[in-house]
């Protein structure tokens, strides 16, 4: 079996790399030897495993009928949807970690699989390594899934981490995980949660079968928490983590977002720290389960990526009847202002009895410098969004309640 | 497809009603409709879902060309063996959460479901409702694998959780977990590691393609645990969790055990409290992975069960090339005695200059009442017993060191 890789960058070449050297185990349970044939990308490939193999353009690897499989490492939408696209129409099949665009073009190259009866799979573009889409879509296919919700961004999980255990603020933890490489040069992706909210598109798309436009999902990231904000949740024994998640509410409509959640110290997501991601998911059979593991890295992906290699090449892989969604519009999306939700306030020139006269159900956290912080139960996120634009408040922060 | 249900306890009940509860669903991905013709069990099924199902015996199943699936919750070895055994031979699938049955015998069940193609699949065998031979055996088929440990005792975990929070001892933790129905009144097999063990040999068989003898395992449960210990353990960080591994040590060897073990807080699993269940995965690809979640209960249970079964109806189970081990005895287990560990160890009528003379390489926890707490590093464990077993101390207590 002979497959290509477009995009040999970090993913691209760890793939490549995982695949030589595991290439014996991976042909027994493949049940055929997979070979990368060609490697296209402009960048030189001297001194890598893929100096014989560059494809001279997309055109000559969708021209060798010996290939039957792509792997897109390229990222973004532009050239890889192109390739992606063409090489599905041709019938072959294609794995992808590319969160942007399988969020954005999804439902229209599933599609194209089935009807070239190709298989398209991207367990890599939730949550790197760790296995989520694929027990999503197989071992827990005997649930009704009502949630998925997760840690899905490795930077912004390093620098709350930080936070917490050093009480430190965002900009200088920031820097901090921009020296260590953790976080890029320009981290907006990941800070204002873009990336996170591509992710929890695709959880979306896969428990529900209906397309979530990212652009039409609220997404908050992690830039206006500050040092105090994490003093306070720590006080009423929480953490603050950057949480996507995708839910089925009581009225059927799907709330998909992405903000700063609390987390109760007790939460099985509430350790996951530094780097890491973990994804939860609820069935009405199985209750809770969460997977955790590394997020991003080139081993990890890879493994993700030709986990989906074998499952094409193995033959029988899960596209047929079982992964796909449909786009039909945003109309089963939910309005977050429509529900009850509790909450993190912190409001400046007002004591906690004048808190307490705004929202019934509340739990006083300090009063101190001015500023009263509090835990506020069951209002409708609407209303608080009014009560607080009219104050000196700072950005509430919900609580996660599952 | 007509299924049958052997043993209508807590599983095989779980099991037909969640299939009841999520039929469409189930169907949809199935490819067909999934229907329970017969449930076998000599108890009443008066006012259940199976009331009109009742097997005269397993002959009646096997007679019945219908049939394609057998699910047995029998439980133990002796009829669930006979049971499953001539499924298999007729060319039936089974599909089982039976530890004991696939720990003791899942070599020779494998070998007939091979030669007869028929599918034998345990998901629920270890973890129970929690995501993890699937896992294992699939999404992380593009690695070579060297490690699988977990809390696989819910019970227990439950009792050494509440010791941790309430820094009560085992035998009075004991009675209160019976109270509340979370350890059965003959509570040996959780108490004293016997069901952790199936399921590490489980996972030791899955991993490393070798028949792992449970009595051959090294099975230490939690009632030598007491609050000194947990105090000991909190004083340097760790929580202390009953820990079933299967690890491919450097000289090649397998070792598999249950013992009690520290985790140190930071670690994935020290968190994993309650009744639940977590299990870690090492792969030369991925790193660390963790699944958690329930790891018992009827629907819990069901979920895995049932995501099998869609397996099997569906078509091209892993069993293929996938899923299976040899008996080939016992030479390749690992004797953990011949390796260097690092130990929590309390002796008495010592200070810590004592202890030191006899470990280069330690930390003081504690002096008091005559008696010294201390951390061993790097010492070969059969060493290590060699030495205690000379003085007046309490069992030592490894630590999990990945």
């Amino acid at each position: 079996m002979k497959i290509a890789i477009a995009g040999y960058g970090v993913v691209g070449r760890g793939t490549h790399e995982l695949l030589l050297m595991n290439r014996d185990k991976i042909a027994a349970r493949a049940g055929e030897e997979i070979e990368v044939k060609y490697v296209l990308d402009p960048k030189p490939l001297e001194g890598t495993p893929a100096e014989q193999l560059r494809a001279s353009g997309i055109e000559e690897i969708l021209a060798d009928p010996e290939v039957k499989l792509l792997v897109e490492a390229i990222g973004g939408v532009g050239p890889a949807y192109e390739y992606v696209k063409a090489a599905l129409e041709s019938g072959r099949s294609v794995v992808t970690p590319n969160k942007q665009l399988v969020a954005e073009k999804g439902a229209e190259l599933l599609a194209i699989a089935r009807e070239k009866n190709a298989g398209f799979l991207f367990e890599a573009s939730v949550a790197g390594g760790t296995p989520v889409l694929h027990p999503i879509s197989q071992c827990l296919w005997a649930n009704d899934l009502d949630l998925a919700a997760g840690i899905l961004n490795g930077t912004t999980n390093y620098i709350l981490t930080k936070m917490v255990q050093e009480g430190a603020g965002f900009e200088e933890t920031l820097r901090e995980a921009q020296r260590l490489g953790y976080a890029e040069a320009d981290p907006t992706a990941d800070i204002e949660g873009t990336d996170a909210c591509r992710k929890a598109c695709i959880l979306a798309d896969l428990l529900f079968g209906k397309h979530t436009d990212p652009n039409k999902v609220f997404t908050q990231g992690i830039t206006r928490i500050t040092a105090a904000d994490v003093e306070a949740a720590g006080l009423v024994g929480c953490n603050i983590k950057l949480i996507g998640q995708a839910r089925r509410m009581a009225d059927g409509k799907i709330l998909c977002m992405v903000t700063p959640a609390l987390l109760r110290k007790e939460h099985c997501m509430a350790e996951v720290n530094d780097v890491f991601n973990a994804v939860m998911v609820h069935g009405n059979g199985v209750g809770d389960v969460m997977f955790y593991g590394r997020g991003a890295g080139d081993l990890p992906t890879a493994s993700a990526v030709l986990s989906d290699v074998i499952e094409i090449v193995r033959g029988g892989c899960r596209n047929a009847g079982i992964i796909g969604w449909t786009d039909e519009g945003d109309a089963h999306l939910a309005d977050r202002r429509d529900y009850d939700i509790h909450a993190l306030v912190r409001i400046k020139g007002m004591d906690f009895a004048a808190v307490e006269k705004l929202f019934k159900d509340c739990e006083p956290i300090w009063e101190k410098d001015g500023e009263t912080a509090a835990l506020v139960y069951n209002v409708n996120e609407g209303e608080l969004e009014k009560i607080l634009s009219g104050l000196d408040a700072a950005p509430y922060i919900r609580m996660f309640d599952c």
